[in-house]
C-alpha cells in the first residue's frame, strides 16, 4: 500500500507519496499560512494529495492512510490537537477534519517523534539490528524522539521525548514554557538567538553587531558561534552554554536509554555540523561507561524529509 | 508454570518461589558472603530451591524458569555479568553455570530494572491500563527502571535505566563512577552519608555528632533528614540537595517518557516517606505539563519483593 506523509510547520507543508517500498514517488510544498484555524491547509492540502494521487495514477483505496507530522500537544490516535503554539492552532479536530475532507485515515505524530521514527524505518537506524534510538533536533527550540525495543514511545498522553524541557540548570534561563533552567532555553536555535540579540541590544557585543551590519534580525546560531570563535566574550557564553546544554542532554539521554544510536539534526545542527563530533565525545567520556560504549552518535540521514516520511511509516507501525 | 524469583544483594539472597497466578508460595533467605566468586551462592541457592520445590510438592519440569535480579553490568541473554560491584564479580559466567547447576533456564536481570517490571506486572503499575512506568529507587546508589509500550526497556546492551548518573550538576561532586555532578553523588544514600561524615569529621556539626553519640558510622539519611529539619546548616545542605537531584531527576524522567506512573521505592524513600509528597508536588510543577497532569506519583508498593517478583516475571515477557 501506498502511504502520504505530512510535515506541517510553521510556514510551510510538505508533502510526500511514499511507495510501498518506502520511496519517495512525489513531493509537493504548500503554504500553511494557518492564520489560527486548520481549515485553509485541511483544503490546500487535501487537493494537492488528491492531484498527487491522480498524476501517480492511484486510487484512493491504494492509500494505507495519511501521517501528520507537527509540533505541539495532541491526541495522535484522534487527531485533536491542543495546542500547536508554532500553528497557534489551540482546540483543533484536525484529524477528523482532515479524514472527512479526504476520505483517508489520519494518523498524527508529533513532529520530532515522526522524525525518529522515519530515522529508525529509513535513515540513520535502519536495518543492523538496530531497535533503540535516540533523536534529538535542537531547531527553534529542541525536540527529540525515542524508539526503544523497536517501537516509538509516545507515552501516556503522547508527549513522550519532549527533551527541550528537561531541567539542565536549576533556576536557570527563563525558558518559553514558563519554567526555568529547561535544555532549551539554552540550546535551542531561537532562544540561543534572542539571548544574542538582547546581549548585543545592551551594547556588549560590537563584533557581533559588525559581523550582522547592524541588523539583529540577521543574527543565527552560525554568528554566535563564529564570533564566539572570534573570542567575542558575549557569544562565546552564549555559544558555550549552548554547547554545554546539547552535550548534557545526550549524554544523559545514552546513559538513560542504552540506544544502539544517537541521532542529531534539526537546525543547529544542519547551520553547525562541528557540533556532531563535540557531542559525540562528550557521550563517550560522560555518559555511564557501558552505554557510552554500545551508542553510535550520527547525523540525521533523512534532513528535512524525517518528519514526513516517519510520520507516513506510523500508519503501518499501528498495524503491527 | 511456575517460576523462581531471586534477588542477589550484596550480603543476602532472597529467594521466591511463585505460582503462575504470581502468589508467592515460599520465601528464603540465605547468605549471599560471595567472596568474589559466584560458587557459593549458586550451590546454596541451588540447594535452597531444589527444597523449596520439594517441599511444595512440585517437580522442576514445573517450573519455567529462574529470574535473577542484580546489581551490575551484564548480558542479560546468556547471565555472564561483566561487573558487580558490589558483589564484587567481575567477568563471571553466572547465569550458565547456575543453569547447569539446576537444570532451569535463568534469566538475569539488573536489579531496578527486575523491581520496574515487578511494579509493573503485580504492584503498582498493575492492571488499569497502565503502558508506561518509571521507577526511581533511591538505595545506596539512585536505580531506575523504565517500562514503555508495555515492555521492559533494557536498551542496547542491558544498561538501559542508569538514572543515577545522569549528570545534576555540571563540574558538580565527584561521584563513585569516576564523573562528577551525577544524581546518585547527591541523593544516593551511601553518597549523602558519606559527605555528611566528612563534614562532621572536620567538626562542622555538632548535633549530628551528639543525634548519633559519636559514632559517624551510624549517620543514616534519616539522621541529615532529622538534622536539617532542626536547622544544623550543614546537614541542611546535604539534604536539600539530595531532595533536589531527586526532585529534578523525577521530573526529567517524568518529561521524557510521559509515564502513567511514577513508582518511587528503595532505602532512601523507605526511610524517609515524606519525599514522595514532596517529589510529586515538584514533578507536577516542573514537568512538561501535558506529562505532569497525567502521571501518578506513588510508593513502591512490593517494597523488598519487587526486584525478586519482577525477574521472574521477565521470564514470561521474553516468551511473548
Amino acid at each position: 500500500m501506498y502511504r502520504i506523509g505530512l510535515d506541517i510547520g510553521a510556514t510551510k507543508t510538505k508533502i510526500l507519496l511514499i511507495s510501498p517500498a518506502g520511496k519517495i514517488l512525489r513531493r509537493e510544498k504548500i503554504l500553511t499560512d494557518s492564520f489560527g484555524s486548520p481549515d485553509p491547509i485541511i483544503n490546500r492540502a487535501g487537493d494537492s494529495i488528491e492531484k498527487l494521487i491522480a498524476e501517480e495514477g492511484l486510487q484512493k483505496s491504494q492509500i494505507l492512510g495519511v501521517g501528520c507530522g507537527c509540533a505541539g500537544f495532541m491526541d495522535t490516535k484522534t487527531g485533536y490537537i491542543d495546542i500547536s503554539p508554532n500553528l497557534k492552532w489551540f482546540k483543533v479536530e484536525f484529524g477528523k477534519k482532515f479524514s472527512k475532507r479526504l476520505g483517508m485515515k489520519i494518523r498524527m505524530v508529533n513532529d520530532v517523534n515522526a522524525a525518529a521514527w522515519g530515522e529508525f524505518v529509513y535513515g540513520a537506524g535502519k536495518g543492523k539490528g538496530i531497535q533503540h534510538l535516540v533523536a534529538v533536533f535542537p531547531g527553534s527550540g529542541i525536540g527529540g524522539g525515542i524508539v526503544c525495543n523497536g517501537k516509538l514511545v509516545e507515552g501516556a498522553t503522547g508527549t513522550a521525548g519532549e527533551v527541550g524541557h528537561l531541567i539542565f540548570r536549576e533556576n536557570g534561563l527563563l525558558c518559553d514554557c514558563g519554567k526555568r533552567g529547561c535544555h532549551e532555553a539554552y540550546g535551542g536555535g531561537m532562544p540561543m538567538e534572542n539571548r544574542m540579540r538582547k546581549l548585543v541590544k545592551e551594547g556588549k557585543s560590537k563584533l557581533v553587531l559588525r559581523m550582522v551590519k547592524g541588523d539583529i534580525s540577521r543574527i543565527n546560531t552560525r554568528t554566535i558561534a563564529d564570533a564566539a570563535r572570534k573570542g567575542d566574550k558575549y557569544a562565546k557564553m552564549v555559544w558555550e552554554d549552548a554547547v554545554a546544554s546539547l552535550c548534557v542532554l545526550c549524554a544523559n539521554l545514552v546513559s538513560v536509554f542504552n540506544p544502539n544510536i544517537l541521532v542529531l539534526g534539526g537546525g543547529v545542527i544542519e547551520g553547525n555540523p562541528s557540533l556532531v563530533p563535540v557531542i559525540r565525545r562528550f557521550v563517550k567520556t560522560h555518559s555511564v561507561e557501558y552505554s557510552a560504549r554500545a551508542v553510535k552518535v550520527v547525523k540525521s540521514a533523512l534532513g528535512g524529509d524525517a518528519i514526513a516520511l516517519g510520520a507516513a511509516a506510523m500508519i503501518d507501525a499501528d498495524q503491527d
